[in-house]
């Protein structure tokens, strides 16, 4: 099972007027910032549950069900919303107070439970067998993957094509979407080079290349309640194995630098995750050759803002 | 003396490459936010910065001076340090303390005097009397008024036009060059309607408007370390005694309102003059019309973010 360009190219055309086209700015010659922090509940994570509900035909009564870090749970309480369907949204403890009671001005029906994302799915998991729920999965859906890879094809659109992305991973479903939403032929032949970038200390993609295939690592730092999945996808797995593919780690130091550089240099108040791409730039994780154009995307901004002052 | 489409046109080519291209966001259909505040130094007021030094020719040895409430003085700061010239900037007591430690950051020579920003002004116009350096007014010269203009181009160009634009007014240099730089047809023929918000405090557009020439208002309220002009420009008041223009005025209750939607709906950090111009909208201040495309100007971001908490 994969998702292709078509799957993309469907889910555009599904989600559009619901989701915004968010804007990219060239800050210096060369260098885009994508900013999908801009996206209605605050991140890319929408574009996945839209095109995931909206697909699925007729819902269950009991509506739709998910586990998430938090944007995740954000942004299916905002499809659900808008779509006047019921969701329930299980998640951990490490998710911040700022998601939290974002998901609650949503009215959704939440449950934090576990330590980390994974015991939070598992309870999703046990709840969904009894309510007959839509499961929106945060990462390992081909829908969600389409949907997140819309991003990729708006940013080709509006930048008229890159040479490299940069893109955070935790599950790794947004960056295999923008793999496939930023080739340019079938069966991944061409397209930007993509740089995954990860925390050190949460490396799912970074391990499983290493190994084959998706192993469990264990999950800490300042970017935990977002890029916190144990496991990769396996959907991911079999995009991001690709040969446009370059894994790339950054430390919470550097994460935090980048959070603060967005800030202060461009006025963009990102949360942790949101930076992690741009932290694989500013750190010298990855160094772009001369005059090789750089989209980095930017991907959420559910933050306490008052860290930033 | 007045500005014309032209001067805003050899601006832009003038100023291209210092400044950013600032994005565009449709939020809802037809509503779209010109996100300026993005721009370099967190204002446009680097547009007109270096419209006007970049106008100059050879600069005198002590460089450039300004008086600002602090976004213009942040923005001739930054274009001064980025031209290699000497900047001397006065701000006013109200002038935030995040305004004076950018400014501080910057490198420029900062003196912190008078309640509000005519005092400022007219300590600098003594201290320039004594140095010989070149004055970078805020709003009221030719170059600074067709440099902030080009944000009126840009719309344009990004949008393929709008019916309307909202923005707020100090001095009036923005909008009036935004009125300018989005005119279709010489002198003043055409073009979006241009809705010009002020605080209620500060009304200094909608008093000049009304006794036929700019006259010294009060200055208080939440955004009157930006807004706070206390005489309309005379440039500004020729161009926005034109027919495109409607002056509204905004509370500060609506301000802070308009401010905080901002954050809390769209993740944009704006400080509250930033703010003022979705203010009119929000507060139903101004109301489109069934189908009337919109752009609103979301002009500075250089605010205290933890009160955004």
């Amino acid at each position: 099972m994969t998702v292709t360009y078509d799957d993309v190219a469907r889910a555009a055309a599904r989600i559009s007027g619901h989701v915004l086209r968010t804007p990219v700015l060239e800050v210096s010659p060369g260098l885009i910032l994508k900013l999908e922090l801009l996206q209605h509940s605050g991140s890319f994570k929408v574009r996945g549950a839209f095109n995931r509900i909206l697909s699925a035909g007729e819902l269950p009564a009991a509506g739709v069900i998910a586990a998430s870090g938090g944007n995740h749970g954000l942004a299916v309480a905002y499809a659900a919303r808008a779509l006047g369907v019921r969701a329930e949204i299980f998640v951990p403890e490490v998710t911040s107070p700022v998601k939290v009671a974002g998901l609650r001005a949503l009215g959704a029906d939440i449950t934090q439970t576990g330590a980390i994302y994974a015991e939070a799915a598992e309870a999703a998991a046990k709840r969904r067998a009894e309510t007959g729920a839509l499961d929106v999965h945060a990462y390992d859906q081909p829908e969600v993957v389409a949907g997140q890879g819309t991003t990729g094809t708006e940013l080709v659109e509006q930048t008229g094509g890159v040479d490299t992305v940069l893109v955070a991973v935790g599950g790794g479903g947004f960056a295999a979407g923008i793999t496939v939403g930023t080739s340019t032929a079938p069966g991944d032949g061409g397209g930007p080079r993509i740089v995954a970038v990860e925390p050190v200390d949460i490396p799912t993609l970074n391990r499983a290349l290493a190994a084959g295939g998706p192993v469990p690592v264990p999950v800490s730092g300042v970017a935990a309640d977002a890029l916190g999945a144990s496991l990769l996808g396996g959907l991911a797995h079999g995009i991001l194995s690709g040969p446009r593919v370059r894994s790339v780690l950054v430390t919470d130091e550097a994460i935090v630098a980048a959070r603060r550089t967005l800030w202060e240099r461009h006025r963009i108040a990102a949360e942790h995750s949101g930076a992690t791409a741009y932290a694989a730039l500013l750190s010298g994780a990855y160094r772009p050759a001369a005059g090789e154009r750089v989209a980095v995307v930017v991907c959420g901004s559910n933050t306490d803002v008052t860290t930033l002052a």
